[in-house]
């Protein structure tokens, strides 16, 4: 090889290395670094302009009904229904909602009902709405009779699609039984979502759950609670974890019977790599609720024709549904057939009856009904998939909230603890349930409120360790502000408090004895030293470890070393500069001038030069040689 | 290295060959090797059992009727029908068809649409029933009134989802008039594919386009032509596509309106690697219509919701659509507004009037809902997504019947001739249109018409050339039966027929100068040739240049070359053996022993046995050594 080749040569090889960093740092960041957390406007109007800033802002109790012209209407359209064909021979509700059994549903919608009694049922609990951001939110408020040496604990339970606030009326009696051994008392509130029953939709576009979480937020504030928990499946589970994440300073804990990242990159590739050896991210006993992954994607394509056409057309099939009761009927019980078990598909009657009897699942259909709300209900789902696409973000931005997660056997998708955590920093516990589907408050009530209750008290000993935990000094490169805060250890041992070094300016930097950057470093070192001492210069030297192991030697070895150089600038023991155990004052000068591609150190002769009031004001990279930096330093004498 | 690194690099060596050719050759089939033709069964019962075989076959008039109950049904829906939720502000079509607009159709449906007038003009064509395999099958018969001196063309157009026979009620009348100069008249035949408007739907799970296919095939043969032409769109032109691949004895060319591959493998990899260097396989002003792929796939996706839903769960998305005659207008007529231009979304009606009038749109909507077929209709896409996916295999098998494209600027997909002609081997031509979308027929049924005329011609043409050619006598290596029938060159130059060598046991071989196994073989040949002359056995040595060029030489230069090797069996004139000019011998030696990975020749020295009476019975592989051949030929003599 000539030298032309050989500089040919070792060119391409810094190209390749360069190439290799940069795609390397990309796919870092494609996969780990999380997005900036998306813009929320916590006052952004969603009532008709303009705008009423003095908009009633006061709490008015509402009572449901359903009134006699209603009624009559929808009997009329139940009894009139059209004659559905006769579905193919044994398909069970493996074509969807059996026309056959629809007709037996249809038949007690019509003539066994109690509308009344029904209404009567759903009032048992206090109702009532408030006026955020233009829009009037309903909510059920249920409070605790006796909090007498109790702690009351404020808990917002969020319903999902196709659900609505009669999901939790099962939970809700377990949860408000007395707890004395708990010392706690339950504050309920259950609204509905914007657009859902008796809350007022939007009337522009842009209300996704991204927004929802805000006026969610903004109705507990309204309530009282600045600090609260919350519960929450499906969608309730995607707007709850986008208050965990956008306001962290108001939630206590987050209990989700969801617990699913849906567009986390880091955890999704981390569940594809899990499915070559599945025993490294999940127990035996719980693999074949996430592996084979193909199975798994076969469920959720099968399953989610519905999204894929709400989040296109919601106007579109929105309307046979609104002017149907039999098509609302299909569309909405279906899923708590087939989302409870996929193996109900087979029966005739899909297994409805198995886990829900037809008052639970007629009320909740009247809520759509009465209310004419299925459009605007599913308009939630093209405001998640719209342009902007927020609710993916948040997914993937983590949180400090405590979490805990339910996890039921036929739920529609299922992810390890252990990818869970990529986002929930805090994720406490998941229960494993053997049974139970997506509607798990409506299916298994009494399990589902133990699990709320054992959560809460988790979360409160969380808090309480936290509490422990901050009472102590926070670290001090934490909240240092100078140099001069730190000390250091000289080569020889002694400690050495930078604060001597008060109207100096420094040239800190890690220094190590057998680099391919040592002979020029230490050479220039000196030179600058020789230079600029007299004008207030003093250059401190740490030797470091950490980069290939070219520093292996004692101190002593080091002192040696530097002698037979001639080295008259301060030498101070051996450090590590990245990792956990980094020493405080590197740390500090790292979080103080971060480096280009991440704060971490390089390598070896990384610089920092810190000004006569000891703040780090400049960084340079390794390969800027000391005698490069003169041009530079001249400000400062 | 030493002899046991040898060795085993050398075994590693062959490792890599073998599973790179293995490779190689499975890519190649899944991309490449069409599947095997599913098997059809022409006679499958899809009406209720027991199965009547002496069932009615006759062909029986009907009159579409809309009835005064329906009528008044409807229009008590109508008037009845749920106000709906206003529309977002500003959305136009984007979130679905627009509630604000559809209540404008609705009006005209209810007050304007004049029902009787309607139905007169939908019976301005003759309608009949047949049963064909358990279903009455509809379809309307339009039958030329002046033949004299003209050939009759028998056409079946089949409409699409949403569509239905309606669709060609404008094109009709510019297809049946005279067409003097063309000495064409047209015989239309129109049905209503099973499950839709008035042909019966099957009662059992399993009639995908395929067995759409079928039946259509056989109303066609009930009809009495046996050889037919046909004209599709969207699933009329999935089941026409299949009748073309399936049945290509029966098809004299195919026009199609959405001519496209859903599932040919090396048709989507060819195109999805144009979008590397797009003007290789489109022109400038037709690459905007496929790339960037981006766009049109988020088309794609934001248009296939109801697609999603019909294959997954068509009995609970039909109940709405079925009760209620604003929710079926809403479902069906968003298509024609989207799916006729992207653009259309933009406005407040979706510009559903500018290419269409209600009465046609309405018209249509009748079909789905007097006879309450919309469910049924919509089964065939769970029926295509099924396990089989029969539809997609037939996507991947080549047909030779001649066909046609005509493509409009806004259909939901384009691809370029050269992809299309992957499977239409007999890609005739394409027409392109710069407007118009999804519902050509009725948005440009003049064009359409010319179009479909211009297509035929051009069929008729091709069948001419076609039988000028098969005329002439098909190729000898086609229809011999021994090598006998073959002439072949010596080496000199002479003519030698091989039926000369009736008697003998042939071995023929194609060798090579410079090759490898060069010395191998002329050794061994040469005592193979000592040995068994005697017996009977004859050599026929071919010398051929296509493996590496290791026969570069004359005839002169081959001959010195065997000279100074002794040999004694007879050779020949240089020959291709691979490729369009490989030699007739060649050819047929091919035909009648195929190799292992494909029938081409590997290398030089492969050597086919030919017994006594002129048949080749036996082929081995270059590698096999002449003198391994002993054994086997042992049985020869």
């Amino acid at each position: 090889m000539n030298s032309n080749e050989k500089n040919k040569s070792f060119k391409s090889f810094i190209l390749i290395t360069v190439i290799q960093v940069l795609s390397a740092y990309y796919l870092y960041r494609f996969f780990f670094i999380p997005p900036d957390m998306p813009a929320l406007d916590t006052e952004q109007w969603w009532g008709p302009y303009p705008m009423d800033l003095d908009h009633d802002k006061s709490i008015r109790p509402l009572t449901i009904e359903f009134s006699d012209v209603m009624i009559n209407d929808l009997r009329e359209r139940l009894l009139h229904r059209r004659p559905l064909q006769p579905p193919l021979e044994n398909v069970g509700f493996t074509y969807g909602f059996n026309p056959r059994y629809l007709n037996q549903v249809m038949e007690y919608w019509h003539n066994k009902y109690n509308f009344k009694e029904r209404e009567q049922f759903l009032n048992q609990y206090d109702h009532f709405v408030t006026n955020i951001q233009g829009l009037d939110i309903h909510f059920m408020h249920i409070k605790p009779k006796n909090i007498a040496g109790l702690e009351v604990v404020p808990l917002i339970m969020l319903h999902g699609w196709p659900g609505s606030f009669r999901e939790f009326y099962d939970v809700i009696p377990y949860l408000m039984a007395e707890q004395p051994e708990q010392k706690i008392a339950f504050e309920i509130i259950v609204p509905s979502l914007p657009g859902f029953g008796y809350s007022q939709a939007s009337v522009r576009p842009g209300l996704g759950p991204a927004e929802m979480a805000v006026i969610i937020n903004n109705l507990m504030k309204r309530i009282g609670h600045d600090k609260y928990y919350i519960q929450g499946g499906d969608l309730g589970h995607t707007v709850g974890s986008i208050i965990a994440t956008a306001f962290p300073e108001n939630v206590l804990g987050f209990h989700t019977n969801f617990p699913v990242l849906l567009s986390h990159r880091a955890a999704l590739l981390y569940i594809t790599c899990g499915s070559l050896i599945p025993s490294l991210i999940e127990t035996k006993e719980l693999q074949p609720r996430l592996y084979p992954l193909s199975e798994h994607w076969s469920r959720l394509i099968e399953e989610s024709g519905y999204m894929h056409i709400q989040a296109t057309k919601p106007e579109t099939v929105g309307v046979g549904l609104s002017d149907s009761p039999a098509g609302l009927a299909a569309y909405i019980l279906e899923k708590f057939s087939t989302w409870t078990n996929p193996g109900n598909k087979k029966a005739g009657d899909g297994n409805l009856l198995k886990k829900f009897s037809l008052n639970q699942l007629l009320d909740n259909l009247m809520i759509y009904w009465a209310t004419n709300t299925v459009t605007t209900s599913m308009r939630v789902y093209a405001e998640s998939f719209n342009e902007k696409q927020n609710f993916l973000i948040f997914d993937r931005i983590p949180t400090n909230v405590p979490t805990w997660g339910i996890k039921f056997k036929y739920e529609l998708m299922y992810q390890p603890d252990t990818a869970l955590s990529f986002k929930y920093k805090k994720y406490l516990q998941s229960t494993v349930v053997e049974d139970g589907g997506h509607f798990a408050a409506m299916e298994y009530p009494e399990l589902m409120a133990k699990d709320i209750i054992q959560a809460v008290i988790k979360f409160q000993k969380f808090w309480k360790f936290e509490k422990q935990e901050s009472n102590e000094t926070p670290p001090l490169h934490e909240t240092a502000r100078t140099v001069y805060e730190f000390t250091v250890k000289s080569i020889n041992g002694r400690d050495v408090k930078l604060s001597d070094y008060k109207g100096n300016v420094l040239l800190i930097v890690n220094v190590a004895s057998q680099c391919g950057l040592t002979t020029t470093n230490y050479q220039q070192l000196n030179e600058l030293h020789e230079k600029y001492h007299q004008k207030g210069l003093r250059i401190l030297a740490f030797p470091c470890n950490q980069f290939n192991g070219q520093e292996p030697g004692t101190s002593k070895d080091i002192l040696n070393f530097t002698k037979d150089r001639g080295v008259k600038f301060d030498l101070f023991e051996k450090v590590d500069v990245n990792g956990d155990n980094a020493h405080p004052l590197w740390k500090f000068l790292k979080k103080a001038q971060s480096g280009t591609i991440g704060d971490f150190i390089k390598w070896n002769f990384s610089k920092f030069v810190v000004d006569r009031n000891g703040v780090p004001v400049e960084r340079y990279a390794p390969h800027v040689n000391p005698l490069d930096l003169e041009k530079d330093l001249a400000k400062y004498w």
